[in-house]
């Protein structure tokens, strides 16, 4: 096997107290016995208690109603109609000596042992146990930029495992990524890349078809929805029409016949994302048509078969000259889409990135949220640590995107959290939820970084559980993945919760951004976009740097945001301080509330980031005989670019800024 | 035909007096009737002046000695052995009815015949002719860096006319680069890229040798001579040995078996060219072997068949930390080369950049020519406009060459000139010259922008005799390239003349150079490369900028030159200003001998250098109805992408020293 199991990876208990009640497996009822995903889930179970607790478990399916109303010895999958529950939610109850898991469907069954299974892999007691769970997202859905010739944009994990050489790869990894995502709760995934090019505009034609129903068919047994990223312009360039036209009679025609085709083919398919009109790829703008004329027109052609069509909204000017103060890319989501309020289909889904910028290591949650209140709508974060370390430095996300969660957007009086509004609670919409560009590739352990992995896992339990807490999710994670030793998980998960803010103290400073190399984006770079055509710049001068995006006197982003956020913002003295210049220009010696001055802050912090950095690397060695040797090495490698990494950060950033400003730093510590 | 033929295009002359004596030619003798060489001098006199004058003249061989000493009617092409004359010289004389080409060899009659037709080309009266030529440079060699799968690097001129698909071309467009190349005197050629990658490397065996003996007698019957690049590391790559230490026995066999296959194959063959130890490419430091070493043991090899070994001095450290502020990758050469002078054989050559940098559009000349006093030079420029243009921008590169040219490096009392080196004239040897890397590639007009012809022609002309004025060689050029007309040759010498202070204006101030985009290197960046690993810094702060190459504070560079020059370099006073921020830190209020300060000499040449591009454009504007409608247009074009890249440099470069200096423009002028 060329690649590890991550978080199934199912270490061997030797003293775990509730073995008893893991020896038998009933299933219950005759739609759970014919279900290939409870055959899964089954399977799962068994396979878990073998490896965990070195149980063989017994099987037995029970069709009579009567029996298994009394059944009640091990464990118990049962379907039933509970209103309290989600179709996907299920209970777990202990009642004597049987453990009964049910749901209303195969998938709660399903998602109702993997947790069964999270609960012993850490070693926890099921004496007692009886929750309730329901999915806080209907959508939880993992976006993959992979490509056809088995490159991955922003990959930093090797290639592909579902494309190489323009031809669908499917294997035993094709399985294990699927029981990996169900058992975090992951009901879809995008497997293509957004930007859709070359073959990838054909994987909607029978060139692909058979072959990704076969791919299909196997995330069908683990509740998975495939979906597939759609090249807007495919009617002219596969279709040979002269138009891809949202409005033309026979661009619509080509639609319903391609996607009865698709249907035909994948019954279960889950629907097309586009990224239309962004970044040079093609869209509706070119016929003078709205996003709406694009969304809706694909979205009826789905409706039918009850697909789902999730539209894009990084949309912005990417040929702007960066001699232009007043145009201002961080607007732009907003600017392109708040107007279309209400006149999407309900089947079509704005899928929205949780800045307004571009998965900056610190961005303000985007405005849009807080302002559609009749549209659909997507959380878009980016597992993919495209500007967070590459998976070269740690960076732990999950405190982040807690952070965008729980942002408040006053859109309503209460209940307008961003969890709030993309589970669909703010504006009672069920066509909802949150989506992740993965991190994922065929590199051994999946995520090119070994700890990277807790952020993909993190995702998933997130998406199903947003009140989950950030060091609940990397307690379950190391213990799961690692080891039930205490010194490991604590350290560990130390290491996790401090990474973000180490990344974010020897990066970019107070939520400027960017800085870093252009196109490959790792490393910095401080003048890197400054004088490009992307809308990236921080304005730095001899006395000080930061954007205004006010309204009283710069681009007026501010004034996007719902009150009290809107003044709030406006306002230096009340602007939270980690967005300063994300909001404001402020001179080198502005004065923070920690009583430094902007240039000493920068220093400081650029100076302890590395440090900490240093002192990660100190934990992580203390933890050397308790980790396997390949892991260890793994991690001791990425921990020794990262310093690398942050140094030069360090240097460049205090260089650049020392340079600008002329002011020393306090303590006299070396700047080139 | 997918080309033009540049200068050799001959314009029909409708009213050229001197008819008469062009419509015989006679060759005398019998080495010169059995010369393929002779053959093709005869040709193109013969379709040049049926072009030119349509005249279909008759020719004659005469192998009477009697009837040759005679012959006194047309023009009479004569082998005579005249001590007088270099090998490649000639004479030109009229004797009543007859125009008398004399020379000692084939070559200096074919070199005559094209004097002869640039004579008549240009409308000049043949009255009275009596000229001697001798060319001032032994070797007067083109570089081109053509890959093997037809891509050229730094080529802005379409792709290679050599090799396409690994494959060699030969065609049409083979001879007339040969025709071309001849026409200037040209006599030696390397057809591939010093960076010998991949199939590059078997160019030496015969997977190719068969065919490039077939191009190489097109090339010798125009008296050019075949150069390769070669891979030091060939040995291991096609030899299957372990090492290619060049004291090894097996290698020094390697290479003296692979020569002689290369000679028994082209019996005309050149030698090699060798970039090794230098950006990554193999070479003798990994055995702990000098570059003599490298150098000697492939010119012992070449010797017994009078081949040539020249060697490049490109050799810096490119994994320089930015952070270091001693090591100086302006000393490198020097520092690389200057202990082995004396150690190299005598059938090896030193090929040295013109500056200590690389190609910028102002350096100091390289301290190395006026170091080395026993050691065969060539002095290398480079007509591809890598940093001057890439031939979208116009820049006419003669007028700095002659600088170099005329820099007197005090190496001796009189006659050191880099001119004088390099002709072997100050030391008295005969394996000297002048290499460019060439403009060409396979677009229609072969250099990308018409107007970068005139480097291509200037360089032979230049490299043949160095004493021609560069206002002279426009001239030429323009004449024979566009027309007579005198409108036409006095605004486009006088745009060619303006370009390269035009484009020095708006570029990098006062011989910092670089500020250029990583990698391609077109357009401005200022900190592009400074924070990179390349050694090539501004050190632009807050106060000023520039490099402290000084020896009494800085890197010491300046004292790589003989006194006078270190001292006048040493002292800020007396460095010539267009050097000023090569060899020192100025601050932005320090004031220029113009008496403006460093900061408004930034910004005025910046406003300056726009303005000045719109003049050129303005110029050739008034050209339209002179010129041939597509070489108008084509020319049209690229002033306008000029025009653009002069804009983004005046308005990047003033921004940046703007915000770092806080100074406002005298003229308040827009600086965004």
């Amino acid at each position: 096997m060329n690649y590890n199991k991550c978080w199934l990876n199912y270490n061997l208990i030797e003293d775990y107290s509730d073995k008893e009640i893991l020896s038998n497996i009933t299933v219950c009822g005759k739609d759970a016995k014919e279900s290939l995903i409870v055959d899964n889930a089954v399977n799962e179970l068994k396979d878990a208690f073998r490896k965990i607790l070195n149980i063989n478990a017994s099987c037995s399916y029970l069709k009579n109603e009567k029996e298994y109303d009394e059944a009640n010895l091990g464990v118990i999958l049962k379907l039933r109609d509970n209103q309290e529950l989600h179709s996907e939610g299920y209970l777990i109850k202990q009642i004597d000596k049987g453990l009964h898991i049910e749901a209303r469907t195969d998938k709660g069954l399903l998602y109702g042992s993997f947790d069964l299974i999270r609960r012993i892999s850490q070693g926890e007691t099921l004496d007692g146990l009886n929750l309730m769970e329901n999915p806080k997202n209907n959508i939880r859905i993992f976006n993959h930029w992979d490509n056809m010739d088995g490159s991955i944009e922003r990959g930093y994990s090797g290639n592909s495992f579902f494309f190489e050489n323009d031809q669908v790869l499917i294997n035993e990894r094709t399985r294990d990524y699927a029981r990996l995502a169900a058992s975090i709760g992951i009901n879809a995934t995008v497997i293509n890349n957004v930007n859709v090019l070359e073959a990838a505009t054909d994987l909607i034609t029978d060139r692909y078809l058979n072959k990704l129903a076969e791919m299909s068919d196997i995330f069908e047994g683990y509740g998975i929805k495939m979906y597939l990223s759609a090249n807007f312009a495919a009617p002219i360039e596969i279709g040979g029409l002269p138009v891809s036209d949202p409005l033309d009679k026979d661009v619509i025609l080509w639609w319903e016949k391609c996607i009865k085709n698709v249907y035909d083919k994948i019954p279960g398919f889950g629907g097309f994302l586009i990224k239309a009109d962004s970044e040079g790829r093609p869209g509706p703008f070119t016929y003078g048509r709205t996003h709406a004329d694009g969304a809706n027109m694909l979205a009826k052609a789905l409706k039918p078969y009850e697909g789902i069509l999730i539209w894009r909204c990084f949309v912005y000017n990417c040929l702007q000259d960066w001699r232009d103060y007043k145009t201002d890319r961080a607007r732009s989501a907003y600017d392109n889409f708040i107007d279309l309020d209400g006149k999407f289909d309900d089947n079509v889904i704005l899928q929205i990135k949780n800045g307004p910028m571009d998965f900056q290591v610190r961005e303000p949650v985007s405005p849009l949220f807080g302002g559609l209140k009749k549209t659909n709508m997507i959380l878009e974060v980016q597992a993919a640590q495209e500007y967070t370390g590459q998976q070269k430095d740690l960076c732990y996300l999950i405190p982040m995107w807690k952070e965008i969660l729980d942002f408040e957007t006053h859109a309503k009086k209460d209940g307008s959290t961003i969890a709030d509004i993309v589970s669909g609670r703010t504006y009672d919409q069920d066509k909802c939820g949150i989506a992740t560009v993965t991190n994922t590739g065929n590199d051994y352990n999946w995520t090119g970084h070994d700890l990277a992995a807790a952020n993909l896992y993190g995702f998933g339990r997130l998406a199903w559980d947003t009140g989950l807490s950030a060091i609940q999710i990397a307690r379950e994670w190391v213990t799961q993945t690692f080891s039930r030793d205490e010194k490991v998980v604590s350290t560990v998960c130390e290491i996790l919760m401090k990474s973000w803010p180490t990344y974010e103290k020897y990066t970019s400073p107070l939520g400027i951004g960017w800085m870093v190399n252009p196109n490959h984006h790792y490393g910095p770079n401080i003048d890197g976009y400054e004088y490009d055509r992307w809308g990236t710049y921080h304005r730095a001068d001899r006395n000080g740097l930061g954007v205004d995006r006010t309204v009283k006197s710069g681009t007026g982003y501010a004034g996007q945001y719902n009150e009290p956020l809107a003044s709030m913002y406006e306002d230096k003295e009340t602007c939270p301080e980690e967005l300063l210049l994300f909001f404001h220009y402020i001179k080198y010696d502005y004065k923070l509330k920690s009583g430094k001055t902007l240039i000493q802050h920068i220093y400081d912090t650029h100076f302890e980031g590395v440090e900490e950095v240093e002192d990660m690397i100190e934990k992580w060695k203390g933890l050397k005989e308790l980790l396997a040797e390949d892991v260890y090495e793994r991690v001791s490698m990425r921990f020794s670019m990262q310093l690398s990494n942050a140094k030069e950060w360090r240097d460049r950033v205090n260089t650049y800024f020392y340079r600008k400003s002329g002011v020393e730093d306090e303590h006299g510590r070396k700047i080139y």
